[in-house]
């Protein structure tokens, strides 16, 4: 398989979207031109990424929605089930414990780790909250996969390089810091000010540039 | 100015945090390799983004460390304050709230928005929470500039809709739904589960691909 941009991801990620809402309407088959339309992008775009899996699409009749959708699933790998454990649960970490689109893709959270000790020992909606101290060691015993930061950002790289050491590469970050890890550890830093910053770019320049 | 992409915009806000980062640690300049390394592109990438808001560098010297930051800060839209208004209050809503980076950027959560009665009239971490039945109006008697959403999938589309009536035409939404504005409208999804698919992805996909 070639290389996959970041953005081919993201793209199917919507085209997961939009076909889970087209089976719920009842459609059998999609054209490129309606995909297109419901993602905001071109048809050719959609052409093009969906060539890259293989040939789904017959000229005139458009894609089949159910096996589009289960073959996207499965790229993405959302056809199983992810053992993810939580680090911190401040704020931000009791927000994504409620996130229900999380067990709905398969994203399934199995344990949450925290320093304070009145949390320690208790569960935090029904997730049982360990002591952070124990990091490395539960998340081998409990075979996780994922782990999920949400920690305050002074504390965020002593938590990544443990995460690393323990084995665990695939790592969602929610602290407002850029984090150091090595070549084979794949890191997705969430910062809600970045993404206020693409608003007001939009609002500092309105007029001045053409919409993005 | 020429267009800019959203991809552009987001590297600047990786420069601004890393430039920060440089002041703090008494950085006077900076060379394209430095920036480089620490944002994990390449240098030639660094030269282009800059040299599209005019000319900083100087052969062998670098980038003046403070200027630039002030630069892509004033590009950014983050040398002002910003009026925000968060609708919806509940988990997500709520660790936005204590989000210490929003006003610090200057995004400054000026009132919040909801329709639990229990919530109504209170001061929630000190804003004061209003009836989201008054939305439009005091979206306008606030001079409210940029929404965040927090609201349930169910209820995101028709809020949106009051919203950009309103006359506010930028938004961010944490709400895991596609929602429909006018093309004037600049609206940004944060999808916490699109996030976990990149990773799910890479697990899934470990070995048959080159690593993003």
């Amino acid at each position: 398989m070639r290389k996959i941009s970041e953005s081919t991801i993201h793209r199917l990620s919507l085209y997961y979207r939009t076909l889970v809402s087209l089976q719920r309407e009842r459609y059998i088959t999609v054209s490129s031109r309606e995909l297109a339309k419901r993602d905001k992008l071109t048809p050719a775009q959609v052409r093009k990424d969906l060539s890259f899996f293989g040939s789904f699409g017959t000229r005139g009749l458009g894609y089949p929605v159910n096996e589009l959708k289960d073959k996207i699933a499965s790229i993405l790998g959302l056809n199983r089930t992810w053992n993810v454990a939580l680090v911190g649960v401040g704020n931000v970490g009791s927000a994504l414990v409620s996130y229900k689109e999380f067990p709905r893709q398969g994203f399934v959270i199995k344990k949450i780790f925290d320093n304070d000790q009145r949390k320690i020992g208790k569960n935090h909606k029904g997730i049982l909250v360990s002591d952070v101290r124990n990091l490395a060691k539960e998340l081998k015993e409990d075979r996780i996969e994922i782990v999920v930061l949400a920690v305050p950002a002074s504390a965020a790289q002593s938590v990544v390089d443990e995460v690393v050491s323990a084995g665990v590469h695939t790592i969602l970050n929610f602290a407002p810091t850029n984090l150091k890890v090595p070549d084979n550890v794949v890191l997705r830093t969430v910062n809600m000010a970045m993404e206020l910053e693409h608003l007001s770019f939009a609002l500092s320049n309105r007029g001045k540039i053409k919409e993005l």
